[in-house]
């Protein structure tokens, strides 16, 4: 009985990368997992029926029929048109222009689907089960290969008026400065994502500023970790990289907290693996800044939930809706 | 009856050299106006004082005591802490810090006052009575000697954990560049403000690199309006000066917008009498750097309500909260 009052949820977040989908309880414990690459240069169809399998791989682990879920919640990359469900644009994912991937999702599940964007899903999984539990006003930051941000408000997430709202990764801190992939310049994801980072890496390189670097860019890929690495042993282009992006990304902070006077702000992504290169002097660097009174009592975190960020978010958005049996 | 049902209210715009105080009806319609200098390097005290008299005059004009109104709304300059009725730092208003503002001159007038951020209540006064009726979610900005701003948020103004939300002068768009009046560097007050452009006015004079302006500036003072009436009659710095005051406000629109995805952007402030130099190239720079989506139903509009915004705000706010027969 308990259980048909409150079903389980599944939920799956689609990178441009990588696929993750979940069972999860209403309260967040993940009872089973499947993880895959997204494979989103397949095509739409092909990305439906894998998200279908994966799905369907977790549910079999957890020893749950898919048909039993109360519904799911998909967290995608790119901007999402929440109330109708429409992946409007996504750099991530290649050709994707207005897809109704909520409804094509509902279709192939023969399930409720609740579809949002990504980041706003990690914002709101931090809230209810991370770092941010209890925040009133919270503002969420992504950063790994792009920058995203989620924004909750009295503890509800703000979508704005077309559920395109918290592109915090597009906020402009260098007018006129590096061009960004979403065709402006100086948004904070041009300078402060690991994307950014790799192309300052690569013109050092070119440049032959880093020889320490090359040495490990010739057995490894070129990543954020790995310029990091370079930094920790001494490597000077790679340190520069790091304190460019931490400088960025403090002024950012300092405009979310002139803008939001938030509870807290919460960090997550794969770049907060080398925290100490970015996320401390950011947050030295926005405390420097902003006013007396918007710092009193504000708190600054990591992420607790790591990738499982968006899953969660989902499913703690599934549970506040009735329709979703939650 | 009626009379005593929706009484009238007193409202007071409380700047760095302008008060203004008016008489008004809850709809909006202002009975009597009382404008003097605000004199604020007389101190507290005297300040106090000149608020009684001036709203005591407008009162006069208006045909009603004092004593008859249902609440006096005050919109000050500076950082306040909502909640608390505080002052809690005011660059315009010398020597101010944590000045009880609401609780003293409730003190004076012996009537119940509510005290708001200046920008705030004019962005709620344009939401309510101006260009911005109807909007859901509502930025606005005023720009002046400093820039402030305004967050409504389905209909609400947003104020934050400390009421010190909202300053939308101080989000950075140029990391690391000019010294703001904040303390900070590369806010849009440091780069867009009427104070910003005349600093960057007499460097141009000491370098000799407007000759027009240096003609006008030796007849009246040199202002943001003046740089503009020489940028007009073709000065090439003072041009020059415009031009990077409208690209910073469109980098910084583009910001609001990427955050927000709001229904309307209004820009009030002095400056907007410029608008042709600084309001409409902004415009247009923030809708070749923004997305689709957000771009989409969005209005961005003058102010209607010029100076009187302010009041005209608080009288909105007064008669939404019942403790004040609203």
């Amino acid at each position: 009985l308990s259980r048909q009052k409150r079903p389980l949820f599944g939920a799956i977040d689609l990178g441009g990368t990588k696929l993750l989908s979940v069972i999860a309880t209403p309260d967040g414990e993940i009872l089973a997992r499947d993880r895959r690459p997204s494979q989103t240069q397949e095509g739409l169809e092909a990305i439906l029926a894998r998200m279908a399998g994966s799905l369907d791989s977790a549910a079999e682990e957890a020893g749950v029929q898919p048909s039993q879920l109360g519904a799911v919640g998909v967290a995608s990359a790119g901007a999402i048109n929440f109330d109708r469900g429409i992946v409007s644009e996504a750099p991530q994912l290649p050709g994707w222009q207005d897809v109704p991937l909520r409804d094509l999702l509902q279709e192939q599940l023969q399930l409720p689907v609740l579809l949002d964007n990504d980041a706003n899903a990690a914002g709101f999984g931090e809230l209810t089960f991370g770092a941010g539990r209890g925040s009133r006003h919270l503002i969420y930051l992504t950063i790994s290969t792009g920058i995203g941000g989620g924004i909750i408000i009295d503890g509800q997430l703000y979508r704005g008026k077309s559920g395109a709202a918290a592109e915090l990764g597009h906020i402009v801190i260098d007018m006129g400065g590096p061009v960004c992939p979403c065709g402006a310049r100086g948004c904070l994801e041009a300078i402060a994502s690991g994307t950014a980072m790799v192309w300052r890496a690569q013109e050092a390189l070119e440049q032959g500023r880093s020889p320490l670097l090359a040495q490990l860019a010739a057995e490894e890929p070129l990543t954020a970790e790995l310029i990091a690495r370079a930094a920790r042993q001494g490597d000077e282009a790679c340190t520069e990289i790091y304190r460019v992006a931490a400088f960025a990304l403090g002024n950012a902070l300092a405009s979310y907290v002139s803008i939001f006077d938030p509870n807290a702000i919460v960090l997550g992504g794969g770049i907060m693996n080398s925290s100490e290169l970015i996320f401390e002097p950011a947050r030295r660097t926005m405390e420097g800044m902003v006013r007396r009174l918007p710092l009193q009592g504000l708190r600054v975190l990591k992420g607790e939930l790591g990738d499982e960020s968006g899953v969660l978010g989902m499913v703690a958005l599934l549970r506040r809706d009735r329709t979703f049996g939650g």
